[in-house]
């Protein structure tokens, strides 16, 4: 089996990072491949980033589904792109918050997310919304920690997330912690070992929900809302990225 | 006043009907600036259609913001790319969706939505839900006319959305009927006086919409969640669409 | 375009107050009628004094009616008597708080609102839900300022909204403000040059937006729930005030 | 104990039948106090009726607190001016929608409401919504059945309300009949007998509800929203129902 | 008439308690059976102890309703087996939380429920939201004193529960308190006058809840949802509590 | 890892084919222990048997977690016990329900479920708001086949599933069907043959769920709502299945 796991945003150090989460996870028949639009934002880091970034996933889903990937995994916190990913596949798309949001409502009553920039945190409270997690979702707590700098060993960004995350499910009498972005996954065991409830990371949660559709003979439903984008010749810089016909 | 109203497609034709039916409710002070991307879909039927919308549609924001336009106005009933360019934007950024639904709201107890292929409904009801309508939109409606149909006189589209009306009205005991693109504003007029009840289109309530906030002294909050996108230095085919220091 | 705005307490000057407000963001072809109930309470500070603004917003409107007006604006925070209101006008219907919230939701993800009585908020919380705004408003903050002390210069009414519409934007992580009581109108410019975000003044929101209607040709909808009330003989004190046939 | 049963409407022979129904359920030692106020109109039949239907239930509030009624019960199903008549006792206020929709959840998991006119089920909406049955509720439904002629034997209201509930069971899947009308009380045994699932009639359940209140020592909390109303001075015809200090 | 309160834990001394306050609130003609089930646990602490509490519950209706109970009540706050109750029972059961949610509903606009351990919390907080108070209940607190410490004279129960209350009341700007343990029951008046709000206890609004609706001819729906339990052979420990066929 | 996959009925030949079609789908590691109580009814078909089925399943993880079991799953569709379960287990426990809905959420924008009997569907009612689907799950519909029935060849239950699902597709404008019983996992593939659309079976999804989330070393949390039951000693038949301390 063949998982695509796109991270939306153009930092090779993050794909490399995001795909060597996904491959500790993964089963043994399963080939991981890590890849990243050939055109974006560095980060994605508020809602023009995101555009941008849903516009490259649609670039390697495309690819990965003409490559034959079995599944796709949308490795930013906001899932940018989902639903479009959704028309152009075959099998499951499962975006990190979504995998996060699911896996955490089985552990826990009550979940808290601990994310990035504060501004980001809206993003997370309208896929809550959308998801329909408005009760197991019991805050959702901005560090005002940068994407990059998490990759930056003197951010001290480890013991910013973690005092974070002691507050939240303190107020929040949660009993389970969401991590808000791809780039925190190589912190999720320490953390959790630390705190002493699940921390569940979104990547590997997702690594493991496309799986299991998979082997499960399930894909996306191409009756209705996510069949295939109708063919149609895009224009400008969109021109190599029209849909065409099966 | 300049209010720059944009058609997230690239279909020349529309973006200039667009326009007039724009320009025609304009107080004597508004100019309005009829614009589209330089790339994209002909026409917005779907999720894969609206991610690149919505990067048309920052184009036209961050140009449009450039050249001093007061507010603008998103003329997709999806409304993409709506929260992106209100990071963009310092004036009021409207979706012709959320318009015609705010308005609509004011003026019943209950509205339907008659919209185009049956395959965007969803995108449709999801709008419902984030905008908090979901009490007051009593039903979505597909009528399988393809948006670029519209223009055709030989499809009959006026006939068969007057249908698709009459029966949502007598079926959701709705009060009002909101239409459900940006393509229909030239039929408004004519439904309105054949079903005797408010029939909105959205575009011409977002233009009313941008016109009052803007008299008001009204933008869009810097503050917080729509605050302007970090500069970053985006690559390869968005190279020129990185957000830059103001 | 005549609009009445209707002051449903019985205190002249605020009434005149509200017309100067609503006057001074009309556009040029617009007439304002600032007009109050003959009857009732000369401050709207709960359940009680609401039932009889109500009652007078129906004895402003019938009048408003027969003598043309095109639009009514209800300029009460509680919108007392609005679908009564709706059931006798033929044009649009626009209470304070319904176009404050609309308004405000158009420019940031959030807002908060700050009102006068503690005691009053729960009026406010009701027509969130009943509006949908339950996710868009993050908080309702009374100040304990009565009605009638905004009109004195005495009561610092000015420093005591600044200072927690401050604390409602730092603890609700709000981008905007609704300001809660249609005294507090002339207050609107100079809080948001304080405060540096949208500051959403019902009063002039409702009175742009009934414009925007009427240019629109939308009036409020008489098939349905809002139809014309039938033809009644009411008796004792509000026998004036029975619905007679059109 | 005294429980004044307040019939909205000014049709002395409905509030004498209201009068009716509702001691013949009441305990040994409940005097009920039927009611009318002394203006307003002969039906309550849509929003206009209701607000003038509330300011008469604060007349009768007033009055039958100062003659010591221990509690009161409004018995129009829209529940006008419940919450301003909160304000003014000190015992409990039952609205008679609120009682039977309270009731009809604890013996089925799902009702259907029959009611009268069609325009008036949006007003059984809100209240379904407002007090929380939005799921609980799972249709309304008019048989355009004018309130008066529900004392017309003539009229055959009896069959069309039974057929009515007939047919929302089936559609509704309901395992409950509230009946949407204060005037259908005497109704209520022959229905549940022909249609062989609990009928609910809110005059009667009221009565029960507060009588239950009353018993337990719970009056309706003056700290807060429920707060006695704050001393004014009404002018006009409003001016013998202004506020007095306690 | 006779309603069997069911205690669903198996300390005797509780049973009997509650029974007494049962029994004081009851109308003359009710005779109330207090019981508890002839298994279970000594407390109901968590979801485990309420599993075992609502089996004991089924054995105490189907005893019961052969002997001719005309109601049922179940004293414990997460209202343990109420569903396979109704099943069972011809006449209406009502569980401690829900009678106790529906009464404060009518006597405050929000209430605020004080409970014993923290951990039973989340057990309220899905009967808030199954019932659908989520908007009124505006918070859910608690003490950490054991169910049985409430009998113990030297555990100070009175004293925290006070000071729980009072806290709620000003954190949740609520007007009225919840009592989340059928042991609490004794408090309630002392606590009433101690904070001069209303206290409602779950057991004794329960007993005149049921008393209503017997007394109005009102039983559990047996068309859907709770007909009948279907007669089957239940083997093992299980095997005398199989239903059998009417 | 070992996985009890729990049947809360008493059918030795339903537990077999569910351990089988358990087995059918887990990865090479996994052993699959298909077990059922040693009480209770013989097929759960209403609120009373799922009080004892939930009785059970606490009876089964109990002694799977003494015996080293690694997570469980709960094989019937109203999730009996899984509250309970998770306080008593350490590593995961899921419900098919819970399952089927999570899996179904990411693979169309709405799902319809097709369960057993009529009188059975209120509880999936209840768990899809419960566990937030209320916006994804379009419709629940009853084919008013026994649960025993489904293993009858006779009883053509296939073909009315089959037709029920067609239904369900076009009415409820769904793209996936959601198989609401164990019982019905063997037709999973041949319904999804036939309806080209995702169809799910919870058995299977709960197994690849549980699956990874111990590969990704999540379990329950111990911190709150599900710690561990307070050790107690419970009497009468149930004295075996009080809990001790760890």
């Amino acid at each position: 089996m063949r998982i695509d796991v796109i991270n939306p945003n153009t930092t090779a150090s993050m794909t490399a990072a995001i795909g060597h989460a996904a491959q500790a996870v993964a089963a043994p028949g399963t080939r991981i491949v890590a890849t990243q639009p050939s055109f974006g934002a560095p980060s994605i880091e508020g809602h023009h980033d995101e555009v941008w970034g849903a516009a490259g996933v649609t670039e390697q889903v495309r690819l990965g589904q003409a490559a034959g990937a079995d599944a796709f995994v949308i490795a930013c916190f906001g899932d940018p792109g989902l639903a479009a990913a959704r028309e152009l596949a075959s099998g499951p798309v499962i975006g990190i918050a979504e995998a996060a949001f699911h896996c955490a409502s089985m552990l826990a009553t009550g979940f808290s997310v601990v994310t990035t920039l504060t501004r980001t945190c809206v993003i997370a409270e309208h896929l809550v919304v959308q998801y329909g997690f408005e009760r197991t979702c019991r805050g959702i707590h901005g560090t005002d920690i940068a994407v990059l700098e998490l990759e930056d060993p003197a951010s001290d960004a480890y013991g910013r997330i973690l005092a974070s995350a002691r507050d939240a499910l303190a107020r929040d009498r949660s009993g389970a912690i969401v991590l808000g972005c791809a780039g925190m996954a190589d912190l999720c065991r320490r953390l959790q070992q630390a705190l002493g409830v699940p921390v569940v990371d979104g990547v590997v949660a997702a690594v493991k929900l496309a799986e299991s559709l998979v082997s499960l003979g399930l894909g996306t439903s191409k009756a209705g809302d996510y069949a295939r984008p109708l063919p149609k010749t895009y224009v400008g810089l969109a021109a190599p990225h029209g849909p065409v016909a099966n």
